[in-house]
């Protein structure tokens, strides 16, 4: 706790925020029938970099924009908000592109003393394959309905995305 | 197939956003040292709300913003890439509060012809409570370290973020 928090500043920034919002009668589903699987990363700002509004898609973000781990998110968007595509993005310099599993399993062994053995941290090594394969995971899986599904990669160095051919 | 895909949008508003694209150094780990943890609601913009700017959080988003569903994430970003603060984001009008796990399995049972036992769809039925047991959760969770985490529900009618407290 000694270092200074950021809450302070996000509540300041909410203000401006809420002082000028009119977006308040928004539906629950999702305007553009779309959910946007991305990666976690700061450098991705999905609303801006696709032009999302508040209202247009469910946004689901974890470690690498992995599929597997998104696929609780999926059902529930499919099934009671009424998605009917997906968009995978992974990006340039991803942190997933670092370590290997058996890496940070050790590293959280030896710094945090616990077993980590029980969790797939889920990284890659070939970018543009990771892309393949969560697009082909979602293509595939019988708890996913037959949605359209495009993968892209992001470049964290210009903000352009490109498609990644299956 | 038979719906009009997003993506042509989606590609239309990135060529956009990449001719005036200025934020192409950044360092991989974000900059404030924050994991953001938000539901993957369409109508909530967290960069836009908080005040984010590119490379400043992770962004971890996904049904409910439920932080056990989050777990990987955390781990990878407190241990690879340096954050040491988590603010978990909830919001009125949820849809993790419209249904029951019971629900959703039967209705992917029946939809689907899958058996979704398996899986944990973590709905909620208390707002706060769900603020104050994925807070809990992350404080308590030995794979976790010893951070500030602080949890809010975000009003869709406002813009609104409101503390909760612990």
């Amino acid at each position: 706790m000694s270092t200074k928090s950021i809450v302070p500043e996000f509540e300041a920034a909410n203000e401006k925020y809420a002082a000028s919002f009119t977006k308040g009668d928004l539906p629950l589903p999702p305007g553009r029938k779309v959910i946007v699987l991305v990666c976690m990363d700061a450098r991705i700002d999905p609303a801006r970099a696709l032009g999302l509004e508040e209202g247009d898609a469910h946004v689901i973000r974890n470690a690498g924009g992995r599929a597997s781990d998104a696929l609780r998110s999926v059902i529930i968007s499919q099934q009671l908000l009424g998605t009917r595509e997906i968009v995978v993005i992974h990006h340039t310099d991803c942190g997933m592109l670092t370590f290997s599993d058996t890496d940070l399993k050790a590293k959280v062994r030896s710094d945090l003393g616990e077993d980590a053995d029980h969790i797939a941290f889920l990284p890659f090594k070939d970018l543009k394959q990771s892309v393949r394969d969560d697009v082909s995971f979602l293509k595939k899986n019988s708890f996913v309905l037959d949605v359209p599904v495009t993968g892209y990669v992001y470049d964290v160095k210009t903000g352009k995305i490109e498609k990644v051919e299956a």
